[in-house]
C-alpha cells in the first residue's frame, strides 16, 4: 500500500484549527475543532452556523457546539466556510 | 494527539445545566440536562419545545422529556435556545 | 461524573403510569406503560393515538399496543398527551 | 424493577390470534400470527392488506405473508384492524 | 412458546416455487425462488417486474435476478403477484 | 433444506460477464463485473450509466467504476440493461 | 472463485491519482486521493466540487477535503469528473 493520509489522522491534525463542516441537509458550520471521538462526533468552538433558507444563507453565532458524526457529510480543514470559496 | 475535549466529556459537564438540542427534522428543545447514556439518549427537565410550523415557531412547555439519541443532530451547551441567538 | 438520571431508569419508573410517546412522522400515543426492552420497544395499554391529518388531529382508542423502539422520537412521562400542554 | 410485560412476550402470546400490524408508509395488515423471529419478522395467515390511496382505503386478501420486521411501526393484538376502531 | 412457523422456515419452503416480493418503493417482483441467505438476499428466476408509473403498472420480463434483502418489504408465497389478487 | 443457489454464488459466477445493476434512486449501470466483496461493493469495467431525467434516459460511458453495495437495489446477470428488455 | 479485483484494492491503487466521487444527493467531487480507511472515508486534495443547482452545475475549488464513506454512492478512478464524460 502506498503511503497515505488516514481520515482520522487528518481530523486529529485539525485540533485547535478552524474547520468547515457540511452536514446532511442544509446546515453548515465553521469553528475551531476542540475534539472528536471514534464516531466522528465533534466539539467545535466559536462557531458560525450557515443555514440555507428561501431568503438566502442565514448566519448564527454559537459558542461550543457538539455535532453528531452520523449527520456529517464532509469536512474541509483550515477553511472559513462558504464565504471563503 | 493534541489535548482535546471529547464529545461525551462535554455532555457530562452539561449535567445540571441548560442545553439546546436540535433534532433531525424541525424540533428543537431547551432544558436542564438530567442524564444521558452511551447512545446519547438524554433526559431533560423544565423543557421548552420549539417547533417550526407554517405559522412560525410554536413553543410548548414540558416537564421531564426523554430524547432518542439517534434523532439528535446537534447540541449547544449553556444556551437558552433559538431565542438566545 | 455528576449524579444523574439514566434514560432507561426514567422509563423503568414510568411502568404503570401514563406516558406520551411521539413517533417519527405524525403519530403520537398516550397510554399506560406495561413494559419495555433494551431496544426501547414498548407495550402500552388503554392507548389513545393522535394522528395529524389535513383535517386536524384524529383520535383513535386502542387496547394494548406494541411500539417499535426504532420509530420513537421522544417520550414524556406522566402526561395526558397533546391535549395536556 | 416493577413487574412488566416484555414486548416479545406480548408477541408470543399473539401466536394463533388475529393481530393488526401498521408498517412504515401506508400499508396496514390484519391476519393470524403464525410465527416471528428475533428481528420481529412475522408470518401472518388469512391476511387482509389495507393500503391508503387517493381513492380511500384499498383492501386486498392474501394467504400467507411474511413481513420484514424493520418496516413494522406498531402492532395491536386481537384487533380486526382499521375497520374495528 | 406455542408451536409456530419461523420466517426463515417459510422462505426455505418456497425454494422452487413462485413467490411475490414487494420492495420498498414502487417495485414488485414475481418469480421462482432459487435461493436466499441470512440477509434475506434472494435469487429469483423467470421474473416479472411490476413497476408503478404514472401510466399504470409496467411489466418487464427478466431471467435470473438478485434482490437486496434490505430493500424487501414483504413476501407472499405461491402467488402470481398483483394480477392474482 | 432444498438445494439452492446462494446470492453470493450467483455474483461470483458473474465475474468476467456483463451485468445490469439497479441502484436506489434513478441510476442504473451495465458493465463487466471485475470483482466484489462481502459488502457487495462491486468493481465494473466498460460501464454504461443510465440516468432517468425529465428529458428521458441519459447514457454515460465510464471506464472502471466502483459501486457502494449499500446503494444497490438489484442485479440482473448477463443483461445489456434497460435497452435489452 | 475466478481471479478478481477487490473494491478496496481498486481504491488503494488510486492513491496519488485523480478520482471522481459521486455522493448520495447532488454533490460530486474530483480530486487527488490521499488516503482512505475501512469505512471508505476518503481524504482528497486539489478538489473541485460540482453541485447541481436549478441554475446548472456550480463549481467550487477546495484544498483538502474529507468525505464521509457512508455518503459515497460511486467512485470512478482516473477521471476528471462530469466534464470528462
Amino acid at each position: 500500500m502506498a503511503s497515505q493520509i488516514l481520515p482520522l489522522e487528518l481530523i486529529d491534525k485539525c485540533i485547535g484549527s478552524r474547520i468547515w463542516v457540511i452536514m446532511k441537509g442544509d446546515r453548515e458550520f465553521t469553528g475551531t475543532l476542540l475534539g472528536f471521538d471514534d464516531f466522528v462526533n465533534m466539539v467545535l468552538e466559536d462557531v458560525t452556523e450557515f443555514e440555507t433558507t428561501p431568503q438566502g444563507k442565514k448566519k448564527t453565532q454559537l459558542a461550543q457546539t457538539l455535532l453528531n458524526g452520523n449527520n456529517i457529510c464532509m469536512l474541509i480543514p483550515g477553511s472559513a466556510g462558504p464565504e471563503d470559496t
